[in-house]
């Protein structure tokens, strides 16, 4: 096996050399003043072994990442009925459109669009008070990380709301159909609450690797999800999990991911490990641009493509 | 490892039961007559052992599977300078939507649908006679496949040709935009050959050996692609194998598979084989419905998924 | 000229005496109550005659075409600037389609579907309270109907907020674009106030005369519009008036209109008559279905197509 | 009443001044290599009088003004009947979209954009040899002209063919549909040559003279079309002519007009007279620059508008 701590280093080295680091998320003031500069990888290897490098105890508002836990959770709620409310196709549109929901009468096309993960947000408000659909997506995150101290930010939340017009009109839109169960306002604030969770690599793999390990939770022991679970959580990542640039992302670095405007990537090898990736610099698609680079080299030079045989 | 042979036979034997066989397309006499009652699949594995169940050596028309082979020899002619003219991203449409190339200035979204398809044979025709470019393609899969026999039924393409209209508005349509180089009609008569290639399961399970073996040809030892062009071309199939079924087939599957009107399948697990399936009724999304859940069946027995950790 | 009162008497007879009226809109229990065997019509001659026939003095919801005072209103504040905000094509798109408004970047076709009227309510809104905007539309209708008794039903304008989930997507839509100046809650409010305005047929015929008299006022004296924007603001309701049954509105009857989904249709002769139908049952693009049929035979028998050589 | 002799005179004073021409279609080289300078326009009163300024006998492709004539003669041949393959609504679409045909199973919008012309030709082919639609056409332009000397250009037909892969896109695709009878090349041919008359200003006015008359031949006296069917045609003209611009030109203009991408517009004020203008350079339309400019003017001084009292 190739020496992987050396082969970060050399990472960040090559990202922090990078003059072109894309553009920084400036919809509202909390994301906007992010540096720029910054880089952090970290990788959690299913045998226990964590390898770092670069900004990976800084703490990055995980935005869109937060669709993976919060899918997870809703899919423990209420299983594969799931699905008859949210699709599991690539939408091949902006992850923000409306288009679609009008042509195919307010189904999301996946839970990893904004629409998508907004009905899953509805699902997991469904019996509870917003605060309370809050805190069991935060105490499961935090669980998956074996970390307490990871918490929100609620002025990301509040800024999101502010001017999350379009997410409005996406869930008023799907309300109109009947494909959201509460208020909009409800559920557009249960999840913005969840985009402004705050992590850094380091919790962010943590928090993936049952991901990698077939469902289980590798401290726990127990499992988080089943195998079939974790392996079609996966496959959602890899076909949907970059937005419309999720079919480029699979062609480039081939495993599941999921990317986040904040800058950061999880990312997923099945069996192998689980990894994080943050900078805050973003390219056309709204992923984080040097974030996808440094996972297509390091999937490369460690054969981690899930479309390789493994060695 | 569990015994493939029997759990071949129990599938083949489940899907004879199967009542409700999907539709065999009708569009063209050929494909109408087809009877709905067969099926067969092949798998190849990476150990040069072959196993085969059911009607494993009735050959079939291979239809958009087609589109792997001529996607793979078309690289090899320009190389990247190819997706200059075809996107890498699923569609969001149906197979033959015309809606995406007006939209996104005649450039298709992937290889895999109708219209990125027409471009690679527009590629496959530069600098040849129509009979040339077929000729090259033919022989390329009879090269995979190491098997002399395998043909064109010239019907086949006869009868797309005269029923293609859908095709030739795409044709037209990227035309238009200066996205093909030569006449419509030459093109199409290039596409339709390499639609109307014949095989069988076991034919197109050799066929497909060159990506579970990371490129590599394993009867002449050398690379027919290389590495990185082999994950890249499964990654494809994953993502955009299936229409508008991919993600669907992604999330119940697991493995790349690119499926053609006529009933085929051929699905690929890096590392460990090359599978091929036929049952001529198809699915909602012009997917074979039995060949479909028959994959599903034995990638979960066999742990094959990619999105699961491999024992 | 042929006998305008016998023709109106006719015409309520046979609108009597069909069989299939229609659907009448249900959204909100307060249309959906109403009876559909109603049938009113009224027709203000620019000579001061007025005729009517059916269910004249019958107030009902005019809905959509308070989006014809509104418009009038708007450009009195900000004249052609609105222009800028609002396009003047036909939008080729149901009433409340929202997929228009991505392509063309949250510019609405026309002021008279619901997302170029919310903007023309907006900018009403400008420099003034909600109340103040909802009172001026209102006395500015008792104006050109010379009737101070028309009022607004604020029951209407509370069941269209409580279920307006599409209207709030249209309008958050829009904001996110920049085209709302407001909060979408108080645009919103101040629509569906003026949506909610109440009238009978003999009301809004009269409300329409400064339409058929080149922009004066025929009580008055005194222009309500110059002639230039009294024939512009006719040529938007003939190509606009129906949403996306306005080209076969024009084809069948041949006179500007705007229809509401109250089942109230104000038309417009030039020179000649305003006429206002009124029957709540609605054909399949939202347009009174009987109100529409009424017109056709009106405008045939008295030959008032503004396509057809006048006697 | 006015002096029109002098209003045109100064019409065509101005337009000569004028800098911005707009862009001569160049798609082709007949059309591309015209002199924008150029600028004419013909009035014909329906009492007899004719009225001219500028290039006024300088021949030029009338190109889509010729779905005028052609849907009338389709219309005597099956009468209501085509309303069944074509539709009657604006498109909210560029004139060569094929978006629409993909949404709407392959029915066009309307008889005046490409594809709703492409079908009026194939009715016209029915029962027919193309040479015989052609020249059926080309006998009853120069009736309604009553001139024998108007003839077809065959160059400019044979370049358009040469050229029209997005016409030859929406022919197959409504083919793909059903909802074209013959083979695509034979409609297009048929096509092609309808918009390849070539006539000069005098000549469109006077062909266009049935419709300011109720149906009426001038000259010949008896009926081309009813009443009815003159009043739908110029409705049709009015909402879906001038492509999408259609409602800009009811807007500014007010009177029902086609253009062609040859720099003609043919307009009618019905009752009073039929006139045509004519300047090379298009619009972001592809509708005339300066015509559109020239009869805004010309509508406004003569009080044409029919969406005006008259006097």
């Amino acid at each position: 096996m190739p020496d992987l701590d050396q082969i970060l280093q050399e990472i960040a080295v090559e990202m922090a050399a990078e003059k072109d680091r894309g553009r920084v998320a400036s919809y509202i003031p909390e994301l906007g003043k992010v540096d720029a500069a910054q880089f952090g990888i970290a990788v959690a290897m299913n045998d226990g072994r964590v390898f770092t490098a670069g900004d990976v105890q800084k703490a990055f508002s995980i935005q869109s990442i937060s669709k993976v836990f919060s899918l997870t959770l809703a899919l423990g709620h209420v299983g594969d009925a799931l699905w008859r409310r949210v699709g599991r196709e690539p939408s091949g549109n902006p992850f923000n459109s409306i288009v679609q929901l009008e042509h195919e009468n307010g189904i999301p096309r996946n839970p990893f669009i904004n629409a998508g993960a907004i009905v899953v947000a509805d699902i997991l408000l469904e019996g509870h008070e917003p605060k309370e659909a809050i805190g069991e997506l935060l105490r499961f995150v935090q669980y998956l990380a074996d970390d307490a101290s990871i918490h929100i930010d609620r002025s990301v939340a509040a800024s999101e709301k502010a001017t999350g017009f379009r997410n409005a009109a996406l869930a008023n839109y799907m309300r109109a159909f009947g494909n959201l169960r509460h208020v909009p306002e409800l559920t557009l604030g249960v999840y913005y609450h969840f985009c402004a969770v705050e992590m850094d690599c380091l919790q962010l793999a943590r928090a993936g690797r049952f991901l990698a390990h077939g469902g289980r939770h590798p401290d726990a022991g127990h499992s988080v999800v089943s195998g079939e679970r974790a392996r079609r959580i996966n496959a959602l990542m890899l076909t949907c999990g970059h937005y419309d640039g999720s079919g480029d992302f699979a062609f480039r670095v081939g495993i599941p991911g999921k990317s986040g405007v904040g800058g950061g990537i999880l990312g997923i090898v099945p069996g192998v490990a689980s990894l994080a990736v943050w900078s805050p610099g973003l390219n056309e698609n709204g992923n984080s641009k040097l974030g996808s680079r440094a996972l297509e080299i390091l999937a490369r030079r460690m054969n981690w493509s899930i479309f390789a045989p493994r060695n």
